[in-house]
């Protein structure tokens, strides 16, 4: 059952399904390599529509993907879902959950993971929203928060119940506060008229002087105006220092009470790489040659977020998916390169922009040298993100759904199932841990 | 912020969001009762197309649906999210896990439960189908038996891991197996090619002598050939003895061995009412007058599965959603007779007949005295399932969901997210408990 064990093709083994991983297969399929695609999820998520699942306007099958359903035309492809525990560099060897596996090439895609710089409480009481079983307990969390106020008489714990602080003021920052701030101030407003909507505060906390820090200024203050319009608080200059289950520490002393703390406050490489003896660069990330090669590791490739790799001005590159892509192509190629023996590419980035979406007929985009706001950049980027998902029937039914909230102002799927996670949920003692929120 | 302190209205606490509660509360609407209406949930299930979420063909946000957008447009109606933990019938109040409410009027209508008849080992290892929080984690075990199975080298292991057992021949064993059937070797042939779909059991356990007992002979006859030729295995006289993690034990001594048995084999109602001290008939439900009134327990009404009442042949009504939606229609009614001073109307079932599908094209429908199978029940059975989910976008996802498994035999929503359940999963020791498969 081995995958390739009865031929002689050089084995690429890629670690990750995400946009670097997918793309690098694509590229290997059909190539006189056997590929081996490893993920521990069965499914692709599109990341970049993960804030809408978490804001209750996507369903978790609409912007996720059967991995084994993408590969299904690859012949030299073998999927196996299992979590790597160990690369031995020196013997080729990648050990998963379950097996191991030896290589001629490995592509090491398995991205970042939230960071939370060591401020204190954050990684126990803060919910990140980086992958699909963190967003599904957010949105529960948060619905399961309008719940318990509802008949909450105690008039502190129910602001504080509507209290939602956002860290981070990156695209996810302002995206999610945008989608929460609809999502609270219309369907959640009809479902609760016992509720004082102007109890609610969704606080968007950012440590620098401008959100969207990677825009153009006219953008960042652009999209705080559209936020500020939708009730959304932007403090700017405000680093948080701390995090309990029921307050939030700001920089200066000044605290928020809330029982709701999301953290898109910044991104570090997954943890691994470091133990295997990989050279590491800042933020836990690995560095990499222009080649995308790992250097000193032969046959070691490392592409997308978990990548470390500097411009020509001396600057990372973003944690974006055309990088992803890009990246993952390359890896791609240059191993086929490799083994035709040919000299390698570098990698140069082609950046065909930057968007994010504050909410109905507002969003910012920069193509090129230029920029756009509103209605134009709001359909610039529906138009981008559908033609990106994969497969038709997703499309179809993202369409649907945003056509759906659009028309109607509503937000459809607010179903709280019981969904592990380690935190606690509204309705127990914030000490006390318990199942929280799903669906 | 208690309901209705302030008014002199009399209160109808409905507890459950089924189908037989949200009828009663329906039809109390605007009428002069103060109505709170109590759920676990906070979200009404469209029952009959649970199997679906379970077969992969549906997501779990397309069949249900938030109590509180039904109820906007309700003005004497509210909704408080809890569990019954007691009624008290001589006091008249009820208590939930987070609060008390006194009542005039108390609709017991919180349905049934999976009914496990003492058989050994069933409660513990066979996966029931009568909630959302049941019909998803079936889903990934079933998903996760063939991704363990993609690599397992133990031959015996692979083939149990890839054997399915469903006990009991209702509509939702004979739904279930024909979707699971069409799942397996539709798209899951596809998705993993290295197994020998060959190996796949799908066994039918009925104890009868007929599948689809509740429908006449013709109609079991075309669905048992239906269901063999996609190649399910059905076994009737063939009552199951005990279920053990990696077995099942059929009357006669025979074993299958299986890690995953579908329990449809039952329902009682659900536990409380005997231990408040209600009349109780079979199947744990409580004994009803033909008013739908708990004799002895002036105020109390039992309407749905939860409800024991006879037909003028002695026989009980049957557990299917015209039943509920019926009784709960009546019971407001009567409801509003005592506080009208009118004398009570008696339940008499209008029966619109009955259904269920087996796949693609093949289904089997009685309607009035007479029967119908293939595709007119098909197309029969497609018409009513969509015209009766609630919500015009829960309707439109559900008919693309449907057009693109039609078109393409495939099914899309087969991820597997983490998520908690009593069980093992398949890649752990069988008695190791672990997370289980969810999306």
């Amino acid at each position: 059952m081995t995958p390739g064990a009865e031929s002689r093709r050089p084995r690429v083994v890629v670690a990750g399904a995400g946009f670097a991983g997918l793309w690098a297969v694509q590229k290997l399929d059909g190539e006189d390599v056997d590929v081996v695609l490893l993920d521990r999820q069965n499914y692709h998520t599109f990341l970049p529509l993960l804030y809408q699942v978490a804001a209750a306007e996507l369903g978790p099958t609409e912007i996720a993907y059967p991995v084994r359903s993408i590969l299904r035309k690859a012949k030299n492809v073998t999927f196996r879902m299992g979590e790597i525990t160990e690369v031995d560099p020196g013997e080729r060897i990648v050990r998963t959950s379950t097996d191991e596996l030896s290589y001629d090439h490995l592509v090491l895609a398995m991205g970042a993971t939230t960071h939370f710089f060591g401020v204190e409480g954050a990684a126990k009481h803060a919910f990140p929203l980086r992958a699909m079983d963190e967003a599904v307990p957010l949105r529960h969390h948060v619905l399961s928060c309008f719940e318990a106020a509802a008949h909450e008489e105690d008039a502190d714990r129910r602001r504080r119940l509507l209290t939602f602080a956002v860290v981070g003021g990156g695209p996810t920052g302002v995206e999610f506060s945008g989608a929460l701030a609809e999502l609270v101030h219309g369907p959640l407003q009809r479902d609760y008229p016992m509720l004082d909507m102007d109890q609610v505060r969704i606080v968007l906390l950012e440590a620098m002087d401008r959100v969207l820090g990677g825009m153009p200024e006219g953008l960042s203050d652009y999209a705080r105006d559209r936020l500020e319009r939708r009730k959304v608080e932007v403090r700017l200059d405000t680093p948080v220092e701390g995090v309990e289950a029921t307050r939030i520490h700001l920089a200066g002393g000044e605290t928020l009470d809330t029982e709701t703390v999301v953290w898109t406050g910044g991104v570090k490489g997954v943890p691994g790489p470091e133990a295997w003896g990989l050279p590491m660069g800042p933020g836990m990330r690995v560095r990499v040659e222009p080649t995308m090669a790992v250097p000193g590791h032969e046959g070691v490739w490392v592409a997308g977020d978990l990548a470390y790799l500097e411009d020509e001005d001396g600057e990372p590159h973003p944690g974006v998916a055309p990088v992803a892509i890009q990246q993952g192509s390359l890896v791609a190629a240059n191993i086929l390169r490799v083994e035709g023996g040919e000299s390698l590419r570098e990698f140069r980035y082609r950046d065909p922009g930057m968007m994010a979406v504050i909410g109905r007929n507002a969003a910012v985009a920069r193509v090129g040298g230029r920029t756009f706001t509103g209605f134009v950049a709001w359909v610039m980027w529906l138009v981008v993100h559908v033609a990106k998902l994969i497969g038709f029937r997703n499309r179809a039914l993202v369409l649907v759904n945003w056509a759906w909230n659009y028309i109607s102002f509503e937000r459809a799927v607010r179903l709280i199932l019981p969904y592990e996670r380690k935190g606690r949920r509204p309705g127990l003692a914030p000490e006390e841990p318990g199942r929280v929120p799903e669906a």
